[in-house]
């Protein structure tokens, strides 16, 4: 019944090759000893406008991009006790701050010292300051690690650290448009740790009355799994309107089921998650555009600045686990690393703002990938040795 | 690190209520003992355009759709062995043949009795051969009645009638256009159905040859769920190209896989299922417009075309599975009474082609809808008391 018009085409076509390419380059990296994951975000770099042009950025992608990292999130939360998180509350704030101050100071100072104006100065220390937790997530879940002490520290820090840029953010911003309204600031991070700190204390006990009644009370086929997924899209909701992440409101989701839903529940979102991650990696690699390193200046600086990203994370975020000791300082530090898409967004805002130019932007985009693509080797030396016989996790890999 | 900006918020929203409405009416009907997909289906009308007007019909949701589509066709695949499909072809055919030509002179006449124009004459009797195989595929998968040998006509019915479905509709637009090209038609004709007979003869052999050894030749992850995915998008685009649908490309590279993969694959391919499916069944509700139906002639004809869809199909499949009996005739014939979304892609090319007018296209809109929404209560009627015990089909329900 269909000819073979545009959008029935275009359809099976992307998926095809996104899927396709991020499977295959990622059977090339295992095979290599490097994590697929490197494999899966340089799929995107191949098959995007850089280097072949199948695929061009859209908003269809995205969209499947932005519900994979959820879907991931949400995955690993389903792996985490609310609980445990608490537990290591104290010292993941610490290194949530240390991660973001050193950072952005890093970031700040060495484009003062490369002589570039005081707004893309800021702008680019904000975008030093986000962590990227998916990248790390899926790196510990897949090696079976999430249990590990430093995961945990990691996964809790991360959340904090989403508020404190969400902060950032907004006060640059405002810098950017001529003022800064530390009111409204205010209000929006009490409501962002308030939803927070809310959802994570009463999560768990909630859906532990609710969710093992439902196959009772309910008619509806696979009922638990319908039930996990409103309150996955539900919280995602709330925490954009919160303020913070949508995937922090997925991990939190993870969370507060990871105590009461069945075993199968796990399974059917682990059969989402393997369909969509590879279109949450592949579009970081898609976004990269090989033609602005063409500019030596921009390519140095770049170096430069990812270096400098990787040091500085690797050093606050360590400092402010060292009370474990240097081992579990140098897993926290390490994890923290990757920016990802986060980095991204800010750079993105700048450049809608007319404050960033191309050329910085191009800079950052650089930064979040090769952060995002050195964390995955560094994790696996970082880990080694670390929780094997974690069945129950090592399943979900 | 994100405000409340427009893609941000516009995507957990859209699932959230798409995906909850359609559970909680799902949950309503399961307790009025009707279908739990006629909910799904009239969720989309209450958050659509036409009585809350919560969500548009957009790109992403579209594209939501189709995949929801591919997959539900490609888990009902995976339960059907090749072999038993190719045994019932020659029943299957004739199902499908007057199963095409007893809709549509339906059409054709009553829309001339009416006194409509011949071109609209046409495309409506177009518009209600073509039946859209996902309703009835659910109602039985989820009841677990794919093994009884009337599931199996009807799947290898909708199959050829897809292909049947596609002659029509170059022919009918070829006479919108002015000229028919009957040489191109032929070829078209060659392709669709070379395609599909070679995959469903070739396709399991090759696959029990190369699955079962994936596991043992890559280090990749999932390999089986992964393999089994890229097989899914390679054989929906190539369906796409040979000039049959998307959707025939998937049940295809299911039924290939159905006698090879672990059933760890079936499981995951389930929770894709389940998370896609809903935006499939709402997005059929989403493209309706109640308000054209406060014309009383347009609701008058509506009517009528739509008992005449039923009946006819009832009729002309009915017939042509007679030689196995009373039960089994009225079975298939019910079987392949909703037309779904496919109807409606006729009357939109009909509207692009500026010979179907909008009154028409509501017309056949109606008709595609209500014959969707009773088909389900009907196949329930008709497969009382079969099939209880056909465990491992029964699991995906």
């Amino acid at each position: 019944m269909h000819g073979t018009s545009s959008p029935e085409f275009a359809l099976p076509l992307a998926m095809l090759v996104i899927f396709g390419s991020a499977k295959i380059l990622a059977e090339v990296c295992e095979r290599l000893s490097m994590p697929a994951i490197v494999g899966e975000i340089l799929a995107g770099v191949l098959v995007g406008p850089s280097v072949l042009g199948w695929i061009e950025p859209n908003e269809f992608l995205s969209a499947l991009a932005n519900l994979g990292a959820m879907f991931l999130l949400f995955r690993v939360g389903m792996e985490v006790k609310s609980s445990e998180l608490i537990r290591v509350g104290g010292t993941a704030t610490v290194v949530a701050l240390l991660g973001v101050v050193v950072p952005f100071a890093a970031g700040w100072l060495l484009m003062a010292a490369w002589g570039l104006p005081q707004i893309e100065q800021i702008f680019t220390g904000a975008a030093m300051v986000a962590t990227s937790v998916g990248i790390t997530a899926q790196v510990l879940a897949s090696k079976g690690l999430l249990a590990e002490r430093s995961s945990k520290i990691i996964l809790a820090a991360a959340v904090i650290d989403d508020v404190l840029g969400l902060l950032i953010l907004a006060v640059v911003s405002g810098m950017a448009q001529g003022s800064v309204n530390y009111v409204q600031i205010g209000i929006t991070a009490a409501l962002a740790i308030g939803f927070t700190i809310l959802v994570a204390l009463l999560g768990t006990r909630s859906m532990t009355k609710v969710v093992p009644r439902l196959g009772e009370r309910l008619r509806l086929s696979e009922s638990q799994f319908s039930f996990s997924l409103i309150l996955l899209f539900a919280l995602a909701l709330l925490a954009v309107y919160a303020g913070v992440a949508a995937i922090v409101g997925a991990f939190l989701a993870g969370m507060a089921l990871s105590e009461s839903v069945e075993e199968r529940v796990k399974e059917l979102t682990h059969g989402v998650t393997e369909l969509l991650l590879p279109f949450f990696l592949a579009g970081i690699g898609l976004h990269v555009d090989l033609h602005t390193f063409a500019n030596l200046p921009v390519l140095a600086l770049s170096i430069v600045i990812s270096i400098a990203a990787v040091l500085s994370k690797l050093v606050g975020c360590g400092l402010g686990a060292l009370s474990l000791g240097k081992v579990d300082a140098i897993r926290v530090g390490v994890g923290m690393v990757p920016r990802g898409e986060v980095g991204m967004v800010v750079a993105q805002l700048g450049l809608a703002l007319h404050v960033v130019r191309p050329d910085t932007y191009a800079v950052v985009v650089f930064m979040a990938v090769a952060t995002t693509l050195v964390a995955p080797p560094m994790l696996k030396l970082a880990f080694r040795g670390a929780g094997t016989g974690e069945q129950e996790v090592a399943e979900i890999s």
